[in-house]
């Protein structure tokens, strides 16, 4: 079953407008087996809207449009529609009567152009729109059938539950999973999975962000969950604790339950992250439980003061050094009382500091046992270019969250990073 | 002129990801006068790849790809056009010297697999990525040309300004302006500026975020320049102090501005945002000049602590007060030493806290003169869904961003808060 979207609507081209719809209907239909092959935009003209649909049809089972069933001039759907079909359109009463009474409802006037709502393709089936004014269509076309829903998001989504769904879903199956990693490059994830990428219905892409690559697993067929677990398996072997979660565990919530399972709390050290850190771990709702709060010690000085970094080891080493990552760690784990204390110095750019080069950067964590373990992540160094700084601030907060877990969980410094002594 | 785009990736098929770089392409090509007049999503599969291209090419003068030129083997973008044009890909020796030298500067080994990246179709141009490993691709097809960029955003866009723009567009005349407001509600910034919408030439787009709306003024005509000017200058009437900047002045650097002006300094204390204002005030390169650091104090005894927020004061009213958020502002400027001091207490979500409804938010601000100040931001609360506290914790940051702009310049809370005495 093949399921192909057109989505109409000049704002989208002119980018005012996200295609959120597409990206809706997509991840609906997949959590239902149902693949879309593809997606195209078309702006708010009769012609391009005709071709769209007719060319969509040459390849698909079934199409969605959504957009273009308002009551303006611009509003071309429906015209399109009856033209692809070779039918004239004609007016529906009972959508003409709700339309009627909608509008006496509010204490208003009926536009005369508003009743183009009540306009329907000879032959074509009405979806009715719990939700506002506009109805869907449903259009057999070419050996295939149109769903045509409005391009206001609640009322298209009711349509795709109510209706397209039911009628389209059923017999395919597929089951779907993404691993998560940190520290890990998207090469070398990728040269490491070939083996399960060889599996029978298996397939994997790679979703990568700086510094994390998601992995995500799709099993078809008809024993395809059975496929799912062996292909995560494999993957897991060939990964091994590179792999820090599942599914929508993010990595801050991966620690605030390995937090929450120890009865242990962390406090937070930033230098060039400036906050994003502890801005990280307090995105979930209820992260108070297992974040304390921390410092932002961004001028030198603050290092010392606020953190009691020996001032002779700044003076000697400036800020970016081993051991000021390591006592930045450890005198926020003392200070704020927490169990663990995590830490960032390092260089952001565009410029090098205290002789250091762009992307050097120490992670320093403390806990309960031993001395604080400071780990020097290996970056890429994306460039020169304006972002630079954003990147690099980016992926010291993975690698700062990624070496947390890893000390939580007694294990070294991963492939993600080199232990400093 | 005719653009169509061609976005690659079974991730925005299956909804993973929104398509955002087709939107900002769109809206980046109509700021030049240049109209996409058609958007396709295809996902990582070779002959839909091709197709979409060459139907594309039928029917504009340029074509812009973006994505599938990663590593990977489901990176096919190469392989298609290479197909298209019916040549072959070769390896591109400059290229490669740079996929080498990355790699052997971060330390790491080089993947085979990486070096899918130095392959292009024999005869096409390279676009350097400043930015990243991925290079682009120009190549000369069937009377038209095809860009093919990278789909990492930061990549893309680079590409878009650097390569694509001064092909495609060239002679319109075109000028354009974004003014940069705080506080104030897109409905009633679109309704002020309605006697600049009449004015001649003169289009205005609203772009809004979380409590901040940007106006791009963008004139036409032999006399653009001109126009934008007088267009400039009625808004910034229109909207009074609510205007923070122009173009690429965005609040932080405002503030580094103002700050850097008076010799003068900043700290911060936050709580529901539990690092983001300092994240956001450390965007900036060089911005350790005017900010110092700061604590997050998000476990309500840090900010007796950590802050010197009295003890009675927290028990008496909890942590979502303003005589906390008084109190913050006062002791981060002190503790840490600085001019300024700015902090935020407040209700983040999605739960109500302390008898507070969500959205609650104190902003104080501590300069070297007078009382600290209080101000209650005016925050629309956006509904109760899952993203309601990233939306608020987002708002805050600008509204005490804003506030401490106000009181640098000794303005009152303006339209986007009210003071608490």
């Amino acid at each position: 079953m093949r399921v192909e979207l057109v989505t109409v609507g000049d704002e989208l081209l002119l980018g005012d407008t996200v295609n959120g719809n597409a990206a809706w209907i997509g991840q609906r239909l997949a959590e239902h087996g149902l693949e879309v092959t593809r997606s195209v935009v078309v702006g708010d003209e009769l012609g391009a809207i005709i071709g769209a649909v007719t060319e969509a049809l040459g390849r698909a089972d079934a199409v969605i449009t959504t957009g273009g069933l308002g009551p303006t001039y611009d509003d071309l759907t429906r015209d399109a529609l009856a033209a692809a079909a070779g039918v004239e359109l004609v007016r529906d009463p009972a959508l003409e009567r709700r339309l009627r009474e909608r509008v006496a409802a509010a204490g208003r006037e009926l536009q005369p152009m508003a009743l183009r709502m009540a306009d329907v393709p000879e032959g074509a089936g009405v979806l009715g729109n719990s939700a506002g004014s506009a109805a869907g269509l449903r259009v057999e076309l070419a050996g295939g059938v149109v769903y045509a829903l409005p391009g206001v998001p609640f009322e298209m989504r009711t349509m795709i539950d109510e209706v397209v769904l039911p009628e389209l879903a059923g017999e395919t199956r597929v089951a779907r999973l993404t691993l998560r990693t940190a520290g890990l490059w998207e090469s070398v994830v990728a040269t490491g999975l070939a083996p399960v990428e060889a599996m029978d219905g298996i397939r994997l892409a790679y979703l990568p962000d700086p510094a994390e690559v998601k992995i995500r697993i799709t099993a078809s067929g008809p024993d395809a969950p059975r496929r799912l677990e062996e292909a995560e398996r494999a993957c897991r072997e060939l990964l091994g604790d590179a792999v820090y979660g599942a599914g929508d565990q993010t990595l801050d919530r991966v620690i605030h339950r390995l937090l929450g399972e120890r009865s242990a709390t962390v406090a937070t050290a930033e230098s060039l992250t400036g906050g994003l850190i502890g801005a990280e771990l307090t995105r979930m709702p209820g992260s108070s439980a297992t974040y304390a709060g921390g410092m932002v010690a961004y001028a030198t000085a603050l290092k010392e003061e606020l953190l009691g970094v020996p001032g002779q080891v700044l003076k000697e080493h400036g800020a970016v050094h081993p051991d000021v990552a390591r006592a930045m760690a450890a005198g926020v784990r003392e200070r704020v009382g927490a169990t663990y204390g995590v830490a960032v110095t390092g260089v952001a750019g565009p410029e090098p500091q205290d002789g250091r080069p762009v992307g050097t950067i120490f992670v320093g964590v403390a806990g309960p046992e031993g001395e604080p373990k400071v780990i020097r992540p290996l970056l890429p160094v994306p460039g020169t270019g304006a972002e630079i700084r954003g990147v690099i601030r980016r992926m010291t907060v993975v690698h700062a969250l990624e070496q947390l877990r890893r000390v939580i969980l007694g294990l070294d410094a991963g492939p993600g990073g080199e232990a400093v002594p």
